[in-house]
Order: C-alpha cells, then structure tokens, then sequence
C-alpha cells in the first residue's frame, strides 16, 4: 500500500535530478465512466457516442480522474518518499486526453530541494511529475511541492 | 446533471468579477476512506487512528479528493457555462485540511477572459474556485484557464 519504509527516502537522499519511475495502470471506459458519474459527470466522460460531437471527439477521461490515477501510481511505490507523499499543492496541466484504452505511468523529477526555515525537522521538494500513455506522450504534467522529513537523527 | 442549457453562459454573456456560488456537498469519514482507498492509500486518508499521529493529526480527505468534489459542485450547477467545464490545467493549493464533517461548496469568479486568436468560435477564460467549508475557511483554492464557446450567430 504505502512505499516499503526500508528504502522510503528522507530530505537527506535526495538531490536535484533524482528520477523515479512508476508501475503502470491500465484504464478503460467503465473506470472513466465510474469516476465520472462521481465527480465529473459531462457527456464528454460519461458517453461514447456524445463525446464524438465535442472537442474531445470521443470518450477521454476527466482531467481529476487522471490526476488521481496518477496520486496513486506516486503512492504506490512510484515516488517513495518517507512519511508519504503530501502536498500543498501544485501546477497541473492536461496537454492530451487520457482514453479509454491508456496505460498510464508516471516518470518524476526532483527539481528542487529547499529545507524549511521554520520547522528544522524537514524540507520542501519540489518535484515534476509526467503522466505518460502506452506511447510516452504525456497527459498530464504536475509540479507539486511536496513536504518531506529529515532522518531521525 | 449539467447545467441547464437554457441558463448556460457563453463567452459572450461572461464579464471579469462575475461569482458563482455551487451548491453544498456533506462529506464523511466513510467518502474520505472510499477514495482514499481507491487513489490515495495513505495511512492519513484511510484510518482516524493512524492520523492522529501524522501530520494531518487526524482523518483528512486526499487533496485529489476535494479536487474531484470541487469539480462535482462546478459541474452539477455551479459555474453554469455552455459547452461544460473543459479546462486545459490550473494552479492548485489546499490551505488546510478537509475533514470528515466538512459541507464544502465552491465560490468562482471570473477573474480573466481573452478571446482565441486561432479559434474565433471560443475564448479562454481564467476563473478562480476557492472550496470553502461549512466555517467558511478555504479548504483548496484552484485558479483554472477553461476553455469557453460563443454565442453562436
């Protein structure tokens, strides 16, 4: 469920340019149409044949539903950071639709590294997060700031 | 389930300052769980007592959670525009946690427009969503560029 706590990494093991790269989750229509009758319920996510005549031109997963596909992929072993994976929040961009059919994984990049002036215990990391199809395009690009404690000493 | 087109708003109809206020979503312990479950299994997404020892001190929804509410409220009548809500990406932030007993609802106003160059049919309209709860407090604040139709002649 959560990263193995023996290779969860601290604020000290990691460094601008360390990579991460997830395990894959193979989406279809009735996940999209689940997640959308929930949270995002327009024709373009809801229904094959309304979503021809729309911008999307054909079923596409809601962009929320992309990027909570992509929360767990992070959480399930893709970015194993120690104490989780918790945000403040972040930019999100949707450069593609996610279809019925996509693979998706999510290749991570530490871009930045700040310890926390205030709290002495931990650092803010901020890491790009690309959600990439079966063909390497990305569908989603997210630039999070991530709260990420120092080893015990 | 959408909004009523009779009363949807094209580019045309939108001006900057322009509010909308969503209706209210009661959430509980047993939602938070659920999707947390689902795309968000960490140990302060999923169970009261582990929470209390983490940073959340207690049971919170995934941020991925309150996203998707939030979008449920846009959708189901809270920000009422022609074509439905299609966003190409955001700023997200989530200033505090959101809790089992919290009432969320959504306050948008518009807070930019710029007509497409390439696509005369549609415009870009920047719009920011503060999900506040039942106190009032921003429990996620979500500056979006949607993409809008115009009227048609």
């Amino acid at each position: 469920m959560s990263a193995n706590p023996a290779k969860a990494l601290h604020l000290d093991d990691l460094a601008v340019g360390d990579a991460f790269t997830s395990a894959e989750h193979a989406l279809d229509a009735q996940q999209i149409k689940a997640f959308a009758a929930a949270f995002d319920p327009q024709p373009f996510h809801l229904d094959d044949e309304a979503a021809k005549g729309t911008l999307f031109g054909g079923l596409a997963a809601s962009g929320w539903h992309t990027a909570a596909i992509t929360m767990r992929l992070l959480v399930t072993g893709g970015m194993p950071l120690a104490g989780g994976i918790i945000g403040a929040g972040g930019e999100l961009s949707w450069p593609r639709p996610t279809r019925p059919d996509d693979r998706l994984h999510v290749v991570s990049e530490v871009t930045g590294i700040a310890p926390s002036r205030s709290r002495p215990d931990r650092g803010i990391v901020t890491v790009r997060s690309e959600t990439r199809n079966q063909r390497g395009e990305a569908v989603q690009v997210l630039v999070s700031k991530l709260v990420v404690p120092r080893r015990p000493a």
